[in-house]
């Protein structure tokens, strides 16, 4: 139950300040792209050495999925983490779409993502790829030869990463409940889109756990080569 | 004594780089609002490694009330290092007005908090959420099952993170110090709005007290669930 | 063979996000070169503390030369780094194509290195140089008397640095493989100059090894003085 | 004789990558004041890591002299740092002038330190601070109650913080070594104000030297108050 309440918060967090910097640091001169991409990034750091010590801080389906791939967690405690997580996402949207109603901003983007100038394809192969190289950081950092003092900052600076390539392509989703909650209020074409950024991140997330396994031994039951 | 020292030096700093970024980079390409959110959260790093030796480095009234909620510091304590608090910051804008007046720039701003383009409950609600998730942070990362030695970077990086979000809106406060010093020389609209950027952060580092020492067992004296 | 999958992997990381980011950070405003280089360099410890564990994440033929000169790995262990370096640069600027070709972004350029504004002996001496110091702090904090936990953020913020002066000038190469996926693909002049981005990272990789071994007593066998 | 080669190093990365990015960064969109900042921050961090395990990377006439008030180096030393120290800003600041020449690039600008916008009272007052608050880092840091593994990324993060604020001001010395290679070539105003590059840093230094001593009890030989 506390794993689910803490999913909640870190999620709510990462989507809040995430799509939100990405949202007003529009107009604002020296955000850009950078600063929004170290949003997402910094908002990892802040929940894995917090939250992180109750949950984990996966705050993320994908990443809960390829935990479960590898047996991190159960399939009890994945339905706690997917429950916190979209909830979580989804009041990070809501407290957005209230703070730009209770301003005089022109501003009705909720930081959704979208194909972009891809195709299907592209788009497709562009989330597989950034969520494959994400969760396999990931996979292998808080694995059986990680390092569990600076995990924390190298997944939050990989992320920083991801969005630095993956910004001008797809806004970069990585994570099914980040798309889920923006989607959710701006409709059209960011719920149309949407099951491409569950789909592909949840591929590329259970790839990345399977060669962590399989090549870089992350796992406790396996056996060195 | 030491103790209110540490504070006024490290309050100091805080205030004259983080405000005087704010101010100085206004025309300087490049600064923009990743280099004024970067000013405040490497004045925290810098503080915290340091004078965090002798005082913990709270730098900030909102935090020093929530580790007096969860009865990390006493009371006569509390009062050392507010005195201490406000009189850095209020020293800190000081010399960053003796800056500006002894240059021919023609700036007159004091990096002084405001409602900007939001309603009261507007600019209320994003100074509690900002400062409950900053102060969260702080009291995970500083309890029980925190991390001492990295418990500097991550504060300072979700400061960077906070400021991200919020200085198109508020200009981000979550700091009762950070505001009082430039409202008191600014005066007009800063001074009529400050009492907002004293109550919600204090708030909102309270409520993060009690969440952090309920549901993140943060505390020594806390049962574990 | 693990290690030479590892080097492929870790390669085509920092090609595909590096060059990826300088191509199509070039229009988005807020990316600019601190964004690239921060592309760069957080590839680097996004793969020193993961794929790091298996092979030491050189992804930098420079780099494992360097080794090689000061015995840290054997001449069959350097063919297995170089083999996966080259064909994981390669597939990185391969799969930057096939995204550019799969959008309707009018983009030709793949990151390719070139002299620029410079003379060849001026490129020379600037890839030289950046390579000396970049190996330099490579063989020293992996050393001896280095640090091994920070020794991948170290690195990579050195790979920041390196880029934030060389961008304006070469591109920065300071890595074969980094040069040749991209000019195997763009060809023309990028082909013809390719050659100086092979040989002065390797000269001054190698003079790197030399001065960290003899000043800095870096390896093991070395006597104090 | 180790040392004094360290530090010529350190101090020639430092004055090459700083100062270089600084004149190249001028017109590359994306470099501005934030990347400058952080080239000469990541430089010590670069240095700190590596040349730090022979000399303790202090590149910085002013860190020596405040290291020799709280006598942690001998006068000995202290001549083997500042001969070290300027060759090394001096070879730096060569270096770079002849990247220019050997460029079409019409840019003469060695990265020189000046009063720009303010009185002499006000840039020595600037320069008094920010030395002050970056030594103060730095003896703190690496003192009796400091961190030894942090220090480097502690005293990095500083240092751009410290550029942050005053590359609008002074363009930031803190360090007369610093100041001194640039100016020598670069004659005129940079050679006239000089003095003042030497002369602030140095008292800065020297009372955060006493201060870290008194109210941070830095030094082995202090006692507990």
């Amino acid at each position: 139950m506390k794993k689910g309440i803490a999913e909640a918060i870190g999620t709510f967090v990462l989507v809040l300040f995430g799509t939100g910097t990405a949202v007003l640091g529009n107009g604002i001169e020296g955000i850009g792209a950078l600063g929004i991409a170290m949003a997402f990034g910094l908002s990892i750091i802040a929940m894995a050495y917090t939250i992180g010590t109750v949950s984990g801080s996966h705050v993320n389906p994908a990443v809960s999925i390829a935990m479960f791939v590898n047996k991190r967690i159960t399939a009890a405690e994945l339905v706690h983490y997917l429950v916190g997580q979209f909830a979580g996402a989804t009041l990070g949207t809501l407290v957005l779409k209230y703070i730009l109603t209770s301003s005089n901003l022109a501003i009705t983007n909720l930081g959704q993502n979208g194909f972009g100038a891809l195709t299907v394809t592209g788009a497709f192969l562009v989330e597989l790829i950034l969520t494959f190289v994400f969760i396999l950081v990931i996979i292998i950092v808080t694995g059986k030869k990680g390092n569990v003092q600076f995990a924390g900052l190298v997944i939050g600076f990989t992320l920083v990463l991801i969005h630095l390539l993956g910004i001008p392509l797809t806004g970069t989703s990585v994570n099914p409940a980040r798309s889920f909650g923006p989607a959710l209020f701006a409709g059209g074409e960011a719920l149309s889109q949407l099951w491409l950024f569950i789909v592909a991140p949840i591929i590329g997330g259970a790839l990345a756990a399977i060669v962590g396994k399989c090549i870089f031994e992350t796992e406790k039951e396996s056996k060195s080569a």
